[in-house]
């Protein structure tokens, strides 16, 4: 293939990244700290499961992190508690009515929560509003779409379309991943950056074969079963088949990839 | 997602990969030199696309580039000549039928070859008797189902298989770059070590919408049209669809996204 300049890649975020991760979370977080005394707003953390390294990586940081779910939040406040973090605040609350000023915040962090929403560019915005000018947005996300895998199998990719079709029918995108620079664009955030964080895994990282292909990509599509089997939308001798073809990917002559996408970007105005 | 550990990635090959890619040449070869005086075959030179890179980086290296087309070895000896570069010879020879001693090379290098070829493992393990024991190999192939995009399009990815299909039919394997690593143990290498080498394209990145994007795999996939007709694998309409959504795909709100992977492989005994 020809030359091509790959100038305006993210090397900030990238140089180091591989030199520094040494788990998924690194992978996802290592180049996001937040500085002493800044106001960090994290929305939907869910049971908090962000939470604890977000808190970790900016402990003078102030951070607030806001979900629907009281019951997450419980467990959320539970976690991080026992972390002993005492840099997060939780508040029930909902993106699309923030019960904040504007400008209340210096940065915004978003992690995997746009992929369950039906309006993200609207969700955007309003976190755009609570973001004070010259303040930033992280927004991370994954992509169902990025998977490939070797031995390929259709099988395998029709139960990985169940878990992307049920998402979608509760109003979400399970391939945003590759939105995001649209996304931050669309809803007017400036100096849109996104690098990608792919995950390769073959059988010489026994650990990531563990961890990720089996007990988290594979055991998540395995988990949707029941609901693809009620929703009728696919044979459930083909999911079988499926669940089985991703788990020989795992074995010794198999690999697997998948990529979370990382966007940074800026509130000008 | 859980975490999981990411231990075994090529850190060397990773660190300073995107500090240092000025280009997709440098995305793919940066990492790759070879000591003075160090005896390396390029099998399947073709017209040269790699050789001038590959014997630039190695200025001191005595670089042996065998293809079985005379015209394309014809090329590619104007070309080197044309950069100034001494340390490559030319010669008409085949992978399967290589007219050189055991372990008369101290590495070898293979780039975009084993895609072509119907037999990849028995080629690599020719490839290992001229290798010396403790020599290395590197291999680089791109992989097309790695290929993902936005705005989506079922046009686009039909386009792509027809590259892939054709591509099949002519003995070959257009997603060959996940099997980098299998390949490489089954050919009775050791040590192993795959890097995945992605090309994230979007909107703030012009020199990559153009150079790759559009002029490098697009024009690729619009070039097989009179094939995918001639064999009857795809409606012209759709086709034609699939060319204009992946043009589409370079316009300002869009990304693409494409995988190349590069193994390096020691010969131990």
């Amino acid at each position: 293939m020809s030359r091509a300049y790959v100038h305006g890649y993210d090397r900030r975020a990238n140089e180091r990244l591989h030199d520094q991760a040494a788990s998924l979370v690194e992978l996802l977080h290592w180049d996001t700290s937040f500085p002493a005394g800044s106001r960090v707003l994290e929305a939907g953390c869910g049971v908090g499961a962000q939470t604890v390294t977000l808190a970790r990586n900016s402990p003078d940081a102030l951070i607030t992190s806001i979900d629907l779910s009281e019951a997450s939040l419980a467990q959320a406040t539970r976690d991080t508690e026992a972390a002993g973090l005492t840099n997060v605040q939780f508040l029930q609350a909902d993106i699309f009515h923030l019960p904040y000023d504007a400008a209340a915040f210096d940065h915004v962090f978003v992690c995997f929560v746009l992929e369950h929403l039906a309006r993200p560019i609207d969700a955007l915005e309003a976190l755009k509003t609570v973001l004070k000018p010259g303040g930033t947005i992280t927004v991370i996300e994954g992509d169902h779409g990025s998977t490939y895998f070797y031995p390929d199998s259709d099988a395998a990719h029709e139960a990985i379309r169940c878990q992307v079709e049920l998402q979608r029918a509760a109003g979400g995108n399970a391939m945003i991943g590759r939105e995001v620079y649209p996304l931050l664009t669309a809803a007017g955030f400036n100096d849109v950056r996104v690098s990608p964080r792919m995950v390769y895994v073959d059988s010489s990282k026994p650990a990531l074969v563990e961890g990720f292909t089996k007990k988290t990509f594979t055991a998540m599509i395995e988990g949707v079963r029941e609901a693809a089997l009620e929703a009728g939308i696919v044979d459930p001798g083909v999911f079988d088949r499926g669940i089985r073809d991703l788990y020989a990917t795992a074995a010794s002559n198999g690999v697997f990839c998948y990529t979370f996408f990382k966007g940074v970007a800026c509130r000008r105005g």
